[in-house]
């Protein structure tokens, strides 16, 4: 397999989707939400822990830029073999008032704690302040222990930061970037994927914008636009795992051991309860790629909406707008059919990548893809 | 024991509360809330299944009175050995569109059922439409089997729309009514009970009115200002339960077979997350009057706001005011208040009952507690 | 179209699932799970509240037979717009206590209020026992106030008893009965359908049985074996209601305003917290079929395990087997299958079905569910 | 003052408790829970951010010992304003897979990594095993930034690793120790503190044994043994903050700004869904002690069970044993009653603490309590 474009995404390929997308098909659709992605790719051969080879990272979305942007938000999650710190405030106060951090599972602590410490030395709260007088940075993680040092904690506060300062809005990056560096999904190489809906303007022609951190699934369940993708690559490009060849991560059912991170930003006028309404969502989008939620797997999600940005005040009322229930069926499907889109990209940016003791994880073939969709009729000769 | 005056409340007696009460310091200090009950009594001597004897009711709560007033809210419970009816709704919309009814384990579903039909005859959406297209009327209960027949399902729909149409603002009726009619709270006669509290001009002067049918607890946990007045009444006032003499239903612990709902009201501006915050501060007060959530208990609370009524429509945007999380500390303060209160209040007001099998519960005696509360310096002599 | 065979179900037409199913491919092939129903069709024409027509009915689920046989449960939901009682004391105890009633919004109360006489009187907790101490029936609901007169209030106690005593083991019986006689499906003419999975010798051969009462979703949306069918079907066959000719029940995404109430049941041996992992899949299966858990759609789960049929002891120590989460990934396979098989077969046995107002629902056409899988390369020519 | 011994406790002291205590009267007085402390107390004066004054440290709680022991487990929350990691897997699987530690608001991060490593250089998982596949270690945290460097960032891993090594079983260590060291609760100086109650041979002779951090509160609502001790205290003894001098940290009602974390062990075998109940009742602990849940509070409580040691396993069915929830009543009372002696022991053993800026917070006085208690008739003259 030659290397594919990481540039290429799912719907210049002809895979078809519904719905209309945003200016760049990327959660930074969501005016004011910015992306970061701090890479460490490193050395190769034999696993030497605390050496490498690395193959890892850390992706920050920032609802509101570098400034305190506290924003309405919830999560859930369709299975919990994960972690993601900061839910239990978001729960209480409705409110996400610190960015969003996504690395591998050993190093969830140390962006954390780095995620405060940049807060206070960029006096994130106000310019005069001078002390963070409590904050739970969100913090989530996928496992990247297949194709990286993961017991080595090669993630360091710096990268934490540089993630942060590196944040941006624009084109959505993709694949092997960030936090999904070293991550697998559906028996081939995942990553970091992006994508959105713009609603029709009788609802208010809101965006929802996505991002997933994919490392989930097993290859028999991949279902692309309907098309049993993953049945008909079953036998071909296997894993290559502590020398086995293999066509999943381990065997059978029980290889679900990833994990999918989704972050959904919109700029409808959503109330925390209603935003746990559209994190309830995004599990429908995965299962629609052959997602099961599995028991390994640590599928959380988050919800935030940069709507009523005055919401937030200490001490006084505040008038925040509501979007009515009604009406939030188009927001749904738009949540799904971002998820689905996202995941996808996700596969058709990420490159063949070999780790830790020459695993090798491929890509996810483009021209067998299109091949496939074309056997089923979803892609016209 | 001489009959006790039923419209003798607890401070007037003398025992301490901390907080500012409401004008009636009842749920209905809550402007626009309106309360009415229905309560059967109907013979007396040995239980015939069908026939008697009946001590039971229909106790209707309306967040602002008989046409649809949508207004934001959210629930929670303590322990969950009991049901109320169309949480669902409230959890997934944040609104709750119907009444609220209270009554016995039996007949939650033919009120349940009798308030949407009430809802459809008087045209409780609007003056034009003929048709509920889907409501979840809420229905909660507490089991009054020990006075009252319960198999015998006495409550009928026309009780339930006596309850509904009696509903009015006004002071609180207490004690042996509506669905408290045949209730026990810490082995003496319980019932309904009310109380509010007005929070401070600096936190917006909001008023937090509970209203509890009481049906949990023993005995010797009984607790008044602190003082463990249970424990000194452990050995009078028996109850006789199937001619057994005894000092709570059953016998230890596990005795706590009942219940209590507890519906709290405020005109704050909260939204529904923010009102199951106020659900989730009932136990505080439930557990300073002795309760353990018993697992036999079904503890269930539900909170409202009546502020924000034009937050609900089903196809337009709409306006709605937040107060501040970090003031929410006051009306938390306020609801435990308030539902201490307002069991107590229950206790004092409850009358002496005896029912089926001539199964009978004492009066919490209003001498015996001022006594010992003088004994430990809670009221001075 | 001609009448179609309600007794054809979506396998036996060709239709490509995964997965081994059960003897019956039903609910009933988890051994000791009953189903009963009493649908109740009569008149046609106009609608006379409170005479009719009627198109309604109640199905019963009792998961083990018509004794007190209490199993280990729990529950979650998708979207809430709906209401199934006695979830409260589920969440809590980890048991189901009842049998499990389903019928239609309006007729929640006079079913669940009929469970516990039927309860009482045929002495379901013990042959000697008098009384029922307490219970709350599980009863779900979703709305057929298209097809039925559902403010008439014609389900009746002895309907529910009709279909608790009816309940046995045994094939399946699907389409317009019981609960889902008057229910809308992606457009077309739903109801009752039920489907089963038995999993890997490996993994313990148990069976996952499922059964659905579909109400929910909008045509556009109808995705059989990942084809878009409902996209394939959109200018033909409308619904007609209120004389009005459409594709949907009203128009465009709002339309969703029905429900589904999925039951699974499993032999495997799970505690109540692992049965909540496996109600939290069936949004999967929903998913796959096009659902998007609408506003307007009650999505309420309910899992339960046959196994550790002695769990249950008021006062004594049982002893109890445990599923190993590890494995877990198979049965929650086994749960998405099986919801999505359900539901298709609940759409190919209904048939087409005229109400009130001569408001008209067509049944899914089997021969152009064939022609379109064909398309897509779904069904071999 | 002088100073107070610290190893006297609430009981010595004569304040009377409901209950039966273990041997320790502590959270060790469940078979094999191994606590351990790393304090840190270093320099004086102002505060010179990343140099001190520190007033930290970090509280390990291992529930058998330092070998892999997967627990039974659940948690939940009062109010959310704090972080606890790692609770989303024991919601899912229902096990504790880790130890627990507590340590400050900002050290969060890098001991939660720390136990990690721990973890994988003592091959915790097996002794020959390299590898920790996935864990996510259970790090709670209440804020110290009223006197220590909290923004310093002062906990360094092998801190983590000594409080690890260093835990054992026997009598309690409370007060300014390990994660308590620099915290306040109620206005006076907080801390660790620990308590436990044996239940009745009639119930199983089980034990609960509590441990908490306590640095919530304001003082006019600390109530000891049910009196006002709080109130009676309002006029003495003065925090010192930022050289204002003040009965509580900040004013009024807002200055609940502090946390409370609770672990509850106990050996009655208790599946998850059990577990959840025990945590539940920790809040009615806290409410008799006069805690609200403030709005700034991060009250977050975990239940664990050793019993049923052999219940977790990756891929064979397991046997476990379950309590009968109409026995958990005595749990219950037990968990209320240990909790709130285990607060008010942290308060008694806590001594006078001066950290950063001079600020200073006062122990509780204890011939003051005695003497209030006597007031009211709660303590003999």
């Amino acid at each position: 397999m030659s290397a594919q474009d990481s540039t290429i995404r799912a719907r210049s390929l002809g895979i078809p989707f519904d719905g209309i997308t945003g200016k760049f098909n990327a959660i930074t659709d969501v005016a004011g939400v910015e992306v970061g992605h701090r890479t460490i790719i490193e050395g190769s051969g034999k696993l030497i822990k605390g050496v490498g080879p690395v193959r890892t990272g850390v992706t920050a979305i920032l609802p509101g830029g570098k400034k305190f942007t506290p924003v309405f938000a919830n999560w859930c999650m369709l299975n919990g073999n994960g972690d993601m710190t900061g839910t239990h405030w978001i729960t209480e106060s409705g409110f996400l008032e610190t960015p969003i951090l996504i690395t591998n599972t050993g190093s969830v602590g140390i962006v954390r704690d780095a995620a405060l410490e940049w807060m206070d030395k960029n006096h994130y709260y106000s310019a005069d302040e001078d002390n963070v007088w409590y904050a739970y940075p969100v913090t989530a993680e996928t496992y990247d222990g297949i194709l990286n040092d993961i017991n080595g904690f090669h993630v360091k506060k710096e990268d934490t930061w540089a993630a942060l300062d590196s944040a941006k809005s624009g084109p959505a990056v993709e694949g092997n970037v960030g936090g999904g560096t070293g991550m697998i999904c559906h028996g081939f190489k995942g990553g970091i994927g992006t994508a959105s809906r713009v609603i029709d303007k009788k609802y208010g022609a809101y965006t929802v914008g996505v991002l997933v951190q994919t490392n989930y699934g097993i290859r028999e369940q991949l279902t692309i636009a309907g098309v049993p993708v993953g049945k008909e690559l079953a036998d071909t490009l296997p894993i290559i795992f502590n020398g086995i060849v293999s066509n999943d991560k381990l065997d059978g059912v029980n290889a679900e051991t990833g994990s999918i991170i989704v972050i959904a930003a919109t700029d409808a006028p959503l109330l925390p309860h209603q935003l746990k309404r559209i994190a309830q969502r995004v599990s429908l989008g995965i299962g629609k790629v052959g997602g099961i939620g599995g028991n390994g797997s640590g599928d959380i999600f988050l919800a935030f909406s940069t709507a009523n940005k005055d919401a937030f005040n200490r001490n006084t009322e505040t008038t925040v707008k509501m979007y009515p229930n009604d009406n939030m069926g188009v927001l749904f499907t738009a949540t799904i059919q971002a998820t689905e889109e996202a995941i996808i990209n996700a596969l058709i940016a990420a490159k063949t990548m070999t780790g830790i003791n020459d695993n090798t994880v491929p890509a996810l073939p483009h021209d067998a893809v299109i091949r496939i969709l074309k056997k089923y009729n979803r892609i016209k000769e």
